[in-house]
């Protein structure tokens, strides 16, 4: 296996990348047909953190962490870390000295299947992190990896490049080429749901909203 | 197997739910036997909320909301949604939109063996909720199930009608008939405890204050 | 078996266990050579809690907790109280009044391989617990164990007096005979650390900081 | 909570649960509407087994086999031990001593949230067992629980002599009221596959036997 | 998202699938330079079996089986179905009776990542899968997915016409584009295994035919 | 941390060994105090095999199998492999390379904390392993750890020469020093088993056999 880095990547619109970030994870990918969602056992190390950016992926060997560093200098300003590894590891393979240099470059964060370490000097510096657990094991640089190949991450296939965004939800990817069509659908459901919240706040029942009652009958739902 | 939805339930008395609530889980647990726990693995979305009530009982497809919808329709002031389901997962059942309507409704929260979305919206609307996980996974609107029968929850027998309180240290039932008699028990332990604390905190032993010493002694405990 | 009170123990010193619980768990254990950590799975109740000791260690059958009220007479200010189970359970062997007892005495707080409850409480009370599961299932007291005899917890070897250390990032443990030793090179390391930390922050790369590139070529890594 | 030995409970039909037996656990659970399975982590301590018959249960403390030794006097010849814990453990509860104790009194075997061992001479000695793990811990004879009370198994919630059976497919309970009419369920199924398995042999595809085609294009399914 | 059922794939060459399997999983892994496994929770349903071809892919809904019977008509002779799920599931979505018409159509066995049932049918049909689990709950046919397009299977990304092989040591992808390659790294990884074995069974060790002396001590390795 | 093989060990008799193999896993746990077993996640890759012998113990890197290769040298005809790891990881540290190898200096089996390969052949070889999982995935030689030094395997604190025995049941280790008298309480068990495994086959009661009526009546077991 050949180990290379990928050095000019396409990526996502920041723009559009910034606008799905506020829309939120799970709106999101439902607009994009219920896709893409990494596994439900990524969790933020705090709370209340919300980033969106075009991926720059790392394959990276267990328990190393050599390609953390090599994948740092192809960093641009709003982009997202995405690393994946080839075995299960919950070793700490970022901390706040990579962090540190993430952040010189303008990198928002970091999606990790694997763990990470001191999270609180993380929390205070504003890099927030979505990993499988909390780790200190400490790393080896042994053994290379790649950068900037397409990767699966928590059951998350992403390509460099896409967009990959997180927040108290969990993590999504949405691919380059179908960027501006979700960011359509996305604007379409936010306004959808901002008309449903009002009907739904003011006691009218789903029941009835969604018209589903005659199809529950249908089906053989029985009231008594 | 019929799918159902029963509407006539007997509640369990509120004010009896509210102290129970106040008592706390772990309290509560134990005044009745230590019994009525659901599995460790549910955890509230945010810390610091409490709630009690009579439950609403939903047996839910898996990735399908769909009885929650109707469920909602059956809640009553005070009342908390128990959803459990017939095979296991972790998608996203309960978010931001169905949390109103549940709100309009006088309910107090969910308790779900599956996983909740929208968890910041959630917490800024004081709609708790306690569940297997964190999740985004959309859910389909697709196959029946039933509201209001007997449920197995994250390992917790339920019945409509039962007192299901929730709070940092996990969620607990206390069946309905029993309602009266735990609560009896509930008094007795917390008056209990109070002057075990005091004891405790003026640096009294529990061996001396239990009166274990003996009874280690005689079992064969050996200082050296 | 024999269940055995050792009463006299060796503690490590109380200044460099402070010193150590300062730099923090991750920094530790790199120094002492990457040892010494309990498994990722051990996580605190609460966050921003940090504490250092000597440890005072319980062996306890599962769902009892007798042996912690015997382990508390054995407590002075500044302890670390380690709880090992001879089989695994999310029992809640450890809560407000135990908390108000171990208090008391001075220990710092509690690392168990098992639940703990009234979590609230313990926040309140300062009093962190380093746990496999927040767990509120009520233990017995029926059947002894040990306290004060070397213990594996959470797949952490600890002697009795050892450091043990703990924060958000997890839990590691200090054998006391190397405690000294491991002060010196944590210190060393906190400095070189801190240099590293402003080149970082200033734009340099690890790749140059850490002079990888010639070894990063040389195992074979291709930019393309 | 008191803790009670209920001697005589009502038993479902032997030849109605031997005749289930035959059908198996995944055809059982179809025709009586796909309710009643255990969770997929309990598994057959050998493959090849088949138990079907009357359930004589146990609520039983974590790491406490005291009430298997009660539980045995209640076992009539064809009847199947279900042991269900009040707090998670891989614990040893069940051994080739008990077994023999068992199989004296004609018990088919056990279904236990737990662990279990002997496991060699519980094969050579045909009394199959269905379980969480494989677990040699030891246990005690300290807290009482129950016998023939309503248990919740591993998710399945069982009431005395209800019909549990168990194979390489896992663990189903059929509710003793609802027995007869299971039966006829399950006979008409079997017959409706015999005929299907046929025509599927032959080479006729689901998509056409069972109409398909018109239901997926409706729903939009597209052929490229 | 669109729901499509791709009918024209490129498959991998079927010789060279047929050699590959017969290397095994560990092999091909390894020739292919350490990359394209399962997770190691994939496993299989009865041991010895072995089996290699190009995938038919499907993406399917959690507990909705639906998909299963559009790709049966997919299959050609010696080919794999490799089942992914949209949000993780334990049910049943397989079992002997979608088994016969897989075998009818010549397809080798089933990938999937959730569950399978009738597992005792299935051994005796000689219809190997390869599951996350053995679960017997019912599945439905309610909602849409897609057939061959590409997949993630418990961490492994498949695209239609890869060849999967899997054996007892797990499961393993080769992209189709790379297959010949691998198929020269396979043997030439072979020829050269034997001549070690033979070495080792007559008592050399590692450490000598691997030269790994001079590595170990200028590491700092240090025999005490 | 210095790395270090430790060539002189003193090992158990192997004669207590085999004869503690003999008696089983189960049953030397219990003879020794109910204390030594390894986690039950730890399983056999084959059923039937049983090992007793002194250990050689290994700490290893995740993913790297380097310290295996080094301990092959130290290992005497029927000793056990013993591996631990630093951080979790289901890579295949041992397949039938090196297998052959242990085979060859008369080493009896494996015990791992992490994933085995070439299952088939192992089971062919008679060389019997117990570990965390089956996995595939190629490791590195990379990064130094230890032989023969003080290890704790999935939860199992082992020295060098202590034995450890593996059979269907699990896995146990007894510490040297206590070798002779676990031998005596083993035999003395057996005997014990003996008498009562007549008794309860000929259908008395454990009930009776072991007293325990009054003191269930004593704790408050009521028949109803």
């Amino acid at each position: 296996m050949d180990h290379v880095v990928v050095q000019n990547i396409v990526r996502a619109d920041l723009a559009i990348a910034k606008e799905l970030g506020k829309a939120g994870v799970a709106t999101v990918h439902e607009a994009q047909g219920r896709k893409g969602l990494a596994a439900s056992y990524m969790r933020p190390i705090y709370k209340g953190a919300s980033i969106s950016g075009p991926a720059v992926t790392i394959l990276a060997r267990p328990c190393d962490n050599w390609m953390l560093h090599v994948a740092i200098e192809q960093v641009q300003p709003g982009d997202v870390l995405v690393l994946a590894v080839t075995s299960p590891s919950d070793a700490g393979y970022f901390g706040d000295l990579i962090a540190t240099s993430l952040k010189a470059r303008g990198g928002l964060g970091l999606i990790i299947d694997g763990g990470v370490r001191d999270t609180k000097d993380l929390e205070e510096m504003n890099v927030p992190v979505w990993s499988k657990c909390v780790g200190s094991q400490g790393t080896v640089k042994g053994t290379l990896g790649s950068v900037n190949i397409p990767v699966v991450c928590a059951g998350m296939a992403v390509n460099p490049g896409d967009i990959v965004l997180a927040d108290d939800d969990g993590v999504c990817v949405v691919h380059r080429e179908e960027a501006e069509q979700v960011l359509e659908a996305t604007r379409a459901r936010l306004a959808n749901e901002e008309e449903k919240r009002q009907r739904l706040a003011d006691g009218e029942l789903g029941l009835d909203m969604y018209n589903m009652r005659q199809r529950l009958a249908d089906k053989g739902l029985k009231y008594v």
